[in-house]
């Protein structure tokens, strides 16, 4: 009923996070639809993303790739190369989403290490996959030694099952690892807080003072 | 915080239907995070895809572009090129998608229009830029004339109104005009139906036999 090409974007468009066929349909026939430019621009600064964009080498923030003099390509990203940054503090986050929302808080003077995934071994993700050893690197360089960790992976399962598998490995390089706070959030009603949210605002409360 | 380069493609995307800035920077991370080939194969199957497929001549529904012998170039879709498709019967609709719809339910044997946009006074969508006049063309052909017309925009205040605008157009034309029915839908609990569609249901209710 649909043009093969057509049907091959809403293939291509399927692949995106979240999307189903119908999404994906609606999508294609909207770049049907649209202003020629609108497909071509989309096209154009997806085929290229990849040549220009990666993920940083040091974190894994999104970063710009750069050619050496010798031809080999570099990413370093903003908050790396910052050098007003604390090199002290390092934060672990799941995905880049997270790093930015942190940043949005202002509350993380240090850098970051971007995961990419969580221990899951339900999806078949074990300690193997979550690429550790460019954690460790960063533990190994003498020059500005990290002294703390903030595991800042979500209060899921998932995300708890890696926070202490972090907190296990990182212990023996006598470095402070601390866990981010879970609770009621700011402006959140008790009423409509779960149970498992509410017990551990309730055994994790702070004294005053 | 993010390159260039990333917020751009965040900025394409956001321009698909009902993609806010959030899901549009999800979907630019995950072309970042995927397979290489990901973001390319849909970056280069958007960029050449009005090259090959753009709104049939005839209708308006997905066509692939066919380039003839004096270079010039047209669109007819599978249902206009269907010999066995009754030229007699034509079903007006909003868009693509529903002509999908109602090609899966297997009731119209006739064929298509596809308006593309409704009538809609709040969003400045008059009659004259309906493009009814490549509608008219379809009734002034003199071979295998079109002798009735099924209204399948929706039952919502703009499609009610493009239907009855276009009762009102097509009505010197001396063909028969009628519209989907609106009711109760199939399988659809009478508790659940707002007042509207059962109002409806009754008002337009069919005698037994």
């Amino acid at each position: 009923m649909l043009s093969d090409r057509l049907v091959r974007v809403v293939q291509l468009f399927s692949r995106l996070p979240g999307v189903g066929e119908k999404t994906a349909q609606r999508y294609a026939l909207a770049m049907l639809a649209a202003d020629e430019a609108v497909p071509r621009d989309l096209g154009r600064a997806l085929t290229e993303l990849r040549d220009f964009v990666r993920p940083c080498d040091v974190c894994g923030h999104v970063a710009d790739v750069i050619t050496q003099e010798d031809g080999s390509k570099t990413a370093l990203c903003s908050i790396c190369k910052d050098r007003r940054r604390d090199p002290r503090l390092l934060c672990i986050v799941h995905r880049v989403q997270d790093l930015l929302a942190i940043e949005r808080s202002g509350a993380m003077r240090g850098r970051y290490h971007v995961l990419g995934r969580l221990l899951s071994p339900l999806d078949g993700v074990t300690r193997d996959e979550l690429g550790l050893e460019k954690l460790f690197v960063r533990f190994r360089a003498t020059e500005e030694p990290i002294e703390e960790v903030v595991v800042a992976t979500p209060p899921s399962v998932d995300g708890e099952a890696t926070a202490l598998l972090l907190s296990r490995e990182l212990a023996p390089l006598g470095v402070s690892v601390s866990r981010i706070a879970s609770g009621v959030p700011h402006g959140g009603d008790l009423e409509f807080a779960d149970q498992v949210t509410l017990g551990r605002a309730i055994e994790h409360r702070r004294r005053f003072g």
